[in-house]
């Protein structure tokens, strides 16, 4: 983290900026009584920026979305845990929009200032009845108090809460910005802000004054330099979604785009993505070890995307970090396979702070003890230099473990 | 198997076309004390088409082949498993370049006449003088009986030998085409021919007489439809090259492209590459299960290849398989994230014979128990029905159990 821009708050989440409320609940679409309903509100009107999964069988709520997007303002996430409403046809579409009219009514919005999430299992109908039975109590509880209730509701398969909140200093204000995720598998998002479209589902709170155009820019980058950049199975899901809400709040010099107060947000914002994203792929399913792949000296900004999120799907490096043996040959081999251009002859490899690869050969006087402690470690690093360039990128998975295996074996049952 | 195009022949191998002789054994790569050093000889000189990885970080052994396929004829193929000679730098070109000139030597040819392959870990040095002081019995041992020696000594970690063999009649001759493979793991080829590039390892012998530009053509068909379609952990490897060596010894009519013997030889030659594609996905590193998945109704082939790679690829599939567990949501989130352009809201899915997908929304009742069944076999079939134009693709991969995270967990020391 850039000290100087941010300070991190501890606890924080989706609450903690000015004038949002959440809340949390079980409503009965998880047979295990565990938490499946959250609201999030803002008690004055936002602008909003979100960025959808890109999979063309992109789930009901998504679609809804999408289409409420267009409207000016919004003041409201309604997300059910449970039940990824996707692959039901015309009736997935008619619940969604009846699980966004239902919040709508209880809150005197209209529909279309109400956006919607949901994730857990295709192709189940989902259970609106309980939704709706369930609502109004959930209103009744929001509390600007309400955030660790609402990161809980959201998770399904996951292990713990993901939560941030980082403060940045705009001028004479202070703005706040918030985050709740969840996600553990069918992890490989690739969302497209606004115009654009990823299940890790995340909720973002900002009380800074930011111009919707400025916001959707911001969020743009926050993405692709986060969420983007992450993999748990290489599977990507059909409910992926972020969402930013704006509210204003905090009382700075409106942010119109470019200048220092517009770098310093999307710095606090990248910070506040990359920690939810490294803390779903240290959630992920059967996942002991947070492994960083960091590539530089490309020629291009694709070619290292390419390569670092190559590397990061890789079965056989994931098994062999699990299995805490440096076998770097899995990390060259995914690095030829990404389909960017590099020479072998040309490329280092480090892992942790040790050389294994140097202009593309082996190191052969190598120190095996250092280099098996560099893999005993809970974060792995591994940094990729194909001295051709000038363009990097990073990203991050987890390592693939027969916990992984068992937990994916039966899941629908 | 077309019936009247082919017979399969049991036991058949690279030493079953007529002037074929092989010969394999142990000269000391691998500590385990198995075979690791193989020969392949043709009586005559034979036209040669070859298939190598497409991955930047080749490996020395298919650069060096690459460059002697430039030869108008070819009599011989040395390989070894143990050891992949990849990221060896200058040592690694010089070690593959003197293990030609080793078998070029002792069969009176010239070095650019024999081809090349190495197989296993990466980044580790050859052990060329042990190969070097195997050589000459291993040559004074090649025989028509060979085969089976060959086809055990290109293993690594797999547990079965994988040949096939076919004979069609072209006229009044009958030519025959033998093969053997290898790969168990880092298998996801993408192969190109001649001036093609797959660690699976396959050799192909033909007694054909055919020219080599249908040569190729045909090998570029075949392998497009079977090594290309198989995936048992997405990774490619730095190695994969199929061989192919037809030397004319069958007396037929000599196939100059066009017509119908080159139709009649290219059908078999695809029966014999599925074939043994399968045999590699059978044996995949922990597999239980052959998973095959048919793409149908596709604008393009390429939409078609497109969806069944990336469903084939699948770590959350593969791992339900494995479970036994029906989750068809995860196949359709797989036929979304495949950059296939399709309408989710035309598309079908069978598993087995039963329709899980109707029009994008999935059955509401359906038979748990038959489908329960459908997944309790051996052999899985998947299909998807885009119901939006007439290409298809098949492709091919296994479940993912615990057994394939404990292999490569801990594989290189």
């Amino acid at each position: 983290m850039a000290k100087d821009i941010e300070t991190t708050i501890k606890n924080g989440g989706v609450t903690t900026p000015k004038g949002f409320l959440a809340n949390g609940a079980a409503c009965g679409i998880k047979q295990s009584g565990k938490k499946d309903l959250a609201i999030l509100y803002s008690q004055v009107p936002a602008a909003a920026a979100c960025a959808f999964t890109t999979n063309v069988f992109a789930a009901a709520p998504v679609r809804l979305s999408k289409a409420h997007l267009r409207a000016r303002f919004h003041q409201a996430i309604i997300v059910n845990s449970g039940n990824a409403n996707c692959a039901n046809g015309s009736l997935g579409d008619s619940d969604a929009k009846a699980m966004a009219h239902a919040a709508a009514k209880g809150l005197a919005l209209s529909d279309r200032n109400v956006l919607v999430a949901s994730t857990g299992i295709i192709g189940r109908r989902l259970p609106i009845a309980k939704i709706g039975m369930a609502l109004s109590a959930l209103l009744d509880g929001l509390s600007s108090s309400g955030g660790r209730l609402f990161s809980e509701a959201i998770l399904t398969t996951d292990n713990v809460r993901k939560e941030a909140s980082v403060r940045v200093k705009l001028g004479a204000s202070t703005v706040t910005i918030g985050g709740a995720a969840k996600g553990v598998g069918m992890i490989y998002p690739d969302l497209k802000v606004a115009s654009r479209h990823a299940t890790m589902l995340c909720f973002i709170t900002t009380d800074a004054d930011i111009e919707k155009a400025s916001l959707n820019s911001a969020l743009g980058e926050a993405v692709d330099e986060s969420f983007n950049m992450i993999s748990v199975d290489g599977d990507m899901s059909t409910n992926d979604s972020v969402f930013l809400l704006a509210n204003g709040l905090a009382g700075n010099r409106k942010i119109t785009g470019g200048g220092n107060d517009f770098g310093r947000f999307k710095a606090a914002l990248k910070y506040l993505t990359k920690e939810l994203a490294k803390k779903i792929v240290s959630d992920g399913e059967g996942a002991t070890k947070l492994i960083e792949v960091v590539v530089k000296g490309a020629r291009s900004h694709n070619d290292a995307k390419s390569i670092a999120r190559k590397v990061t799907t890789s079965n056989l490096l994931k098994a062999c970090v699990y299995g805490e043996d440096p076998n770097w040959g899995r990390v060259a081999a995914s690095c030829g396979s990404s389909g960017a251009a590099f020479v072998p002859a040309r490329t280092d490899m480090y892992f942790g702070g040790i050389k294994v690869l140097s202009n593309g050969a082996g190191i052969s006087r190598i120190d095996r003890a250092a280099l098996r402690g560099v893999f005993k470690k809970k974060n792995i690093y591994i940094k990729i230099d194909l001295k051709s360039g000038h363009a990097g990128a990073t990203a991050w998975t987890c390592d693939l473990s027969e916990e992984y295996v068992r937990i994916n074996s039966a899941y629908s049952t």
